[in-house]
């Protein structure tokens, strides 16, 4: 196990962190795809135990410290979904882009804030690998009802 | 022509589907720019003999299958753009990503089975080489009141 | 200075525009983050003087021609970042893709008359690096009641 390995699943320890195992694509795709050093991933949900968590939105049937849990929790299947796809983190260079999308109660407009959740964990547990530009989205609702949705390119290193 | 060509037009044959003239793009855009080996497609939507189908929203105007069929149709206009630009299906390495828009009523929460209107032409026509990660989202409205939008990123094989 | 340098910064003065100071990341993520040859912007949003500026929704709060210069302004931002990340335009080879979300009243289907301000400006200053496929969306609401929110990225030369 690499020191960047350890040092990850240390801070998931820290955080009381466990990585769920990844949910099935909720259709006809794949949970991620590679273009040379960019990996792209399907979208990720709030999953926890088997089921969506956190569904409903954010300003209406959740505050927003639960879409924040919310967004937090997606960013943890992200993290579980690339151990899966790259076998360690060890290949991970660096989380390249976030898209937040927030379902989100009329009125409701810091959906920075929520997708904070999932950039804060990020930081605190891939450090300087953590990178990311990110963008955030207010639609008033997503796909089975989900409070958060993120898209995650990350950047691999060369094999 | 390429065994892969081959493939790719004997599939669609098989489907009874004929490629259409890709239509303008909508403002002052390029229908698609290339960047190393990736190919970023301009926004795809349900367009047939020169005009846009299936417009409404799914949940409302439109139902489950008509929303299928359109993700179906902005997917053929996807693949009929890919060959515009390449000349040819050969250099198609992989859809990488498919983000899929779907228009939807308040309530309606299975995009997912929408968006597999695309997703299940794509692997269909260009079986290994239909890859992709895959997004979908439920906003109540889409641009021109169509009622899906496709954002496609492909692989391209080096020339 | 470069040619091309020159020749943006001259656009720029005959448009009567100056580069913004690039907003602070309104959370806990970069301004954005190269991969390769492709360059992430976070989210640009219609920022001047120090504030956001064309607040609420195209078709009602807003005309079209405001959230023509809504675009037209987030566009500018992005380029004054790209500047700063960069430290000149000389290392910029072309704008690859545009995502343009416009805050939207019900009824109001015209999202890229709208993104057009962005493409625009784009393709007067940057001429043949304008480049870009482009996508458009018309959600109800964006994070912290912008009007319009540009997800850019851009293609860099090898250093």
């Amino acid at each position: 196990m690499s020191d960047f390995d350890r040092s990850v699943h240390e801070a998931l320890s820290r955080l009381n962190l466990v990585l769920p195992k990844p949910a099935s694509p909720a259709g006809s795709y794949k949970p991620a795809v590679a273009a040379g050093d960019l990996l792209f991933l399907s979208a990720q949900v709030p999953y926890a135990d088997g089921e969506l968590v956190y569904r409903g939105r954010v300003g209406a049937e959740l505050t927003l410290e639960q879409g924040y849990e919310a967004a937090r929790t997606a960013a943890l299947n992200a993290l579980a979904r690339i151990h899966q796809v790259l076998g360690s983190f060890e290949p991970l260079a660096e989380i390249v882009r976030v898209d937040g999308h927030v379902a989100s109660a009329p009125g409701f407009f810091d959906q920075p804030r929520v997708v904070d959740g999932a950039s804060d964990l990020f930081n605190a547990v891939l450090g300087p690998r953590s990178g990311h530009a990110r963008t955030a989205f207010a639609p008033p609702a997503l796909p089975m009802n989900v409070s958060v949705e993120l898209a995650v390119i990350a950047r691999i290193l060369p094999a």
